[in-house]
């Protein structure tokens, strides 16, 4: 997929071992930062940090946002003092601030202490906005232009900021007193006439966020308007910073996987899951599961109200976990198709109805199907008698647990939860209470128990 | 979030009612086009025509690609054959290919023709890359310079050629033969010196696609290398499109969803949940289900085969849905924790081992809160006896559950499958045998049966 030639452990190994350092901060020099970052996680911490300090500072600085957080804490301690100013000056604001979000609150202190003047005032101001917002994204260097200027003046302007901003794909308009007035790309500045004014390229029609903002939204205007920068104002209309494509694409994949984790009744984990400390994985799993376990009790109880029955026809126990089985795959089919299309944006809570309807035909036709093949086996295994109620039950489990799969994210959001909390574990066990109650109950009436 | 004033459905109306097209044509040309995609699904067939007709041409392009695939193609049937000839001719070549993609096969034979020969060549070049290929998501529309060109020469060459070009955010240099040398960002040309020439901005170091790669390739580099464009070339090396991130956002969307999918065991699914009909949604769902009735069954005869234990002591059932489910959920929640894992990149197939010891661990301490808990609530019901063969089944299922949710993933990929086909209900079905089989085993052995 790449051209370059991907580092070789080896050969770094070799250069090092060599200390011939020109040769590898040449080679090095010629890899994409994501590269370098695998790379120096494949070597030891001696190793490392030789590779490290070799780097020309801007990739250096590039490459360290790229690794994980421990490596980057182990790095940090390793630096003198003076190399971690450089280092941390060399990071974009942005990085900055997710780099101080981690590490432990002391940490962070110290090298507070190393920025300059500017880089502080900064570091403060992006660390005061709410976790989890756009302020916590942004970053501070952008280009910004006036409208009365000419085209050749901005383009002079560009030229001059440009080099110390984390975009110039997209050029903002701003009055005297930084309000945004437009965002323009780029382009639209290199195909104009040097002497038109900026005014001439504006349509005033632009997507802004507030750096209040919660960072989904920012992901939702990612994707809605595909825009390779977004800018960022304060309550008075300032422009404060820009979010850029390729941290919401990180800030996306982040937010699926927590959905992921909701699916699968998990407290959504963050960082790299080979990482992640035991007792927090306990953390994040034991809640649901002991929940569950009290909802599944319910399932017992009704079962023990129906011990007579049991007792008569032991044979229709041999069915229970393929029945309620069925109900709860159904379900979280039904569940996972919901939340995901919610998520998406495919459904609107106003849906529910015109959803419901089609979800009652879909699990008519896979519960009759279910039907079908569990009854053909149970009149093989226990005669017509039990695998006509085992049959007619599966029909309905499947609908049941079709319908609560389907529903539940309704509810939840209706309730203001999240719907992704409608997750497989639960539906299943929901489902199992009904399944037992609606199985034993034909049972003992059809049967004549 | 947006700044410009939102197109109000009953404001549009009233413009039509009053016939007011000039009016109604520059109101639209302030929204962005997702906004009047959005408006004209909220219209009537008849409205939605006259809204569209009066677009100026090439937001009307952008606007149809946002429509849904039905949506368009009621369009494209009311529009006469010259509007649909500009209508196709204003859609970027990517559009175009999804488009025709999309389409029954005649009708986009139909379209075909009404293409310039140009553009008809572009149009069947794309088709004739396999389905899912980058090649169909790439547009031809890029700028190209030479290394030997100064920088002056090439922004004139920008100029030009720009305007009718998807992005310029990236300019690509080419050899005479179009052969990829190199890709430089615009803002690169801009910060440089006008008399340099192109060469002297080239590092040679670049990433790059091949138009046969699989789409998912272009998706990771976008998230690794984050560049807001990506070059595509043939097997000679000829530069022969370029994919955009905004593009890849939206496969990258599709892609999670059908992980969403499987997750749950349904087929993966395309397009807006609320348009796929009944059948088509049957069809995706039914082939698992039914699989995992069969699996079931073994859960059945397993219980069959303990028919006496059960007659024996029937309070055992009570507890049959508890531990079941309960293994099922640790083993739905670690399956889902590694395949998520695995998507993301953090976790490789040698990781195996590592991993297998930590979820040891990880359930360990699960089992055995989930054991507490459960033991706890058996004595009050069932006495000491039962209560304990529950407890220490709990533990050993929980422990089953996570691993064979956890290694499953790993199972299928070596052996060449999907390893998101380890869905919840899958692992679910799996472990109900185990359980079943445990259970009972050990109820028939500690209370002497």
């Amino acid at each position: 997929m790449t051209t370059f030639p991907t580092p070789r452990i080896d050969e770094v190994q070799a250069l090092i071992a060599g200390q011939r350092w020109l040769d590898l901060r040449d080679q090095l020099s010629r890899w994409p930062a994501p590269e370098i970052a695998d790379l120096l996680r494949e070597l030891s911490a001696a190793e490392r940090m030789l590779v490290f300090r070799v780097l020309p500072r801007t990739l250096a600085g590039d490459v360290f946002s790229y690794l994980e957080h421990d490596d980057q804490y182990e790095l940090l301690t390793s630096l003198s003092q003076e190399e971690t100013r450089l280092l941390l000056a060399s990071l974009s604001p942005d990085d900055r601030t997710q780099l101080f979000e981690e590490l432990p609150g002391q940490v962070t202190q110290k090298l507070l202490n190393l920025l300059s003047p500017t880089d502080l005032r900064e570091a403060r101001q992006l660390l005061g906005y709410p976790e989890e917002s756009v302020g916590r994204l942004m970053t501070p260097d952008y280009v910004a232009v006036r409208p009365d200027w000419t085209i050749a003046r901005a383009l002079e302007h560009i030229r001059l900021r440009g080099r110390n901003s984390e975009t110039i794909d997209v050029i903002y308009v701003t009055d005297d007193k930084w309000r945004l007035l437009d965002a323009v790309e780029l382009r639209r500045f290199i195909l104009a006439e040097p002497s038109q004014t900026v005014r001439s390229l504006m349509d005033e029609s632009y997507v802004v966020l507030s750096a209040f903002d919660d960072r989904e939204r920012a992901v939702e205007a990612l994707r809605r308007y595909s825009l390779p920068a977004l800018p960022v104002v304060d309550s008075d209309g300032v422009l404060v910073g820009i979010v850029t494509f390729d941290d919401l694409i990180d800030v996306a994949e982040e937010e699926v996987t927590e959905d992921f984790h909701r699916s699968a009744a998990v407290e959504p984990l963050r960082g790299n899951y080979l990482e992640i400390p035991v007792f927090e994985l306990v953390q994040k799993r034991v809640p649901w599961l002991v929940a569950l376990v009290f909802v599944n009790v319910f399932s017992g109880a009704t079962i023990a109200a129906f011990q007579e029955t049991i007792a008569a026809v032991v044979s229709l126990v041999f069915f229970l976990p393929l029945l309620i089985g069925s109900a709860g795959n159904a379900g979280s089919q039904s569940a996972t198709l919901t939340v995901r299309a919610m998520a998406t944006g495919d459904v609107r809570a106003s849906d529910w109805w015109r959803l419901l309807l089609k979800e009652l035909l879909v699990a008519l036709l896979l519960g009759s199907a279910m039907a079908i093949a569990v009854g053909l086996l149970g009149v093989v295994r226990v005669g017509w008698q039990v695998a006509g109620v085992v049959a007619l039950t599966m029909l309905i489990l499947v609908l049941m647990g079709s319908l609560i799969g389907m529903s539940l994210p309704f509810i939840l959001r209706r309730l203001g939860l999240d719907p992704a909390t409608a997750s497989g574990p639960l539906v299943t066990s929901l489902s199992d209470i009904g399944g037992v109650l609606i199985y034993f109950s034909l049972a003992t009436y059809l049967l004549g128990i």
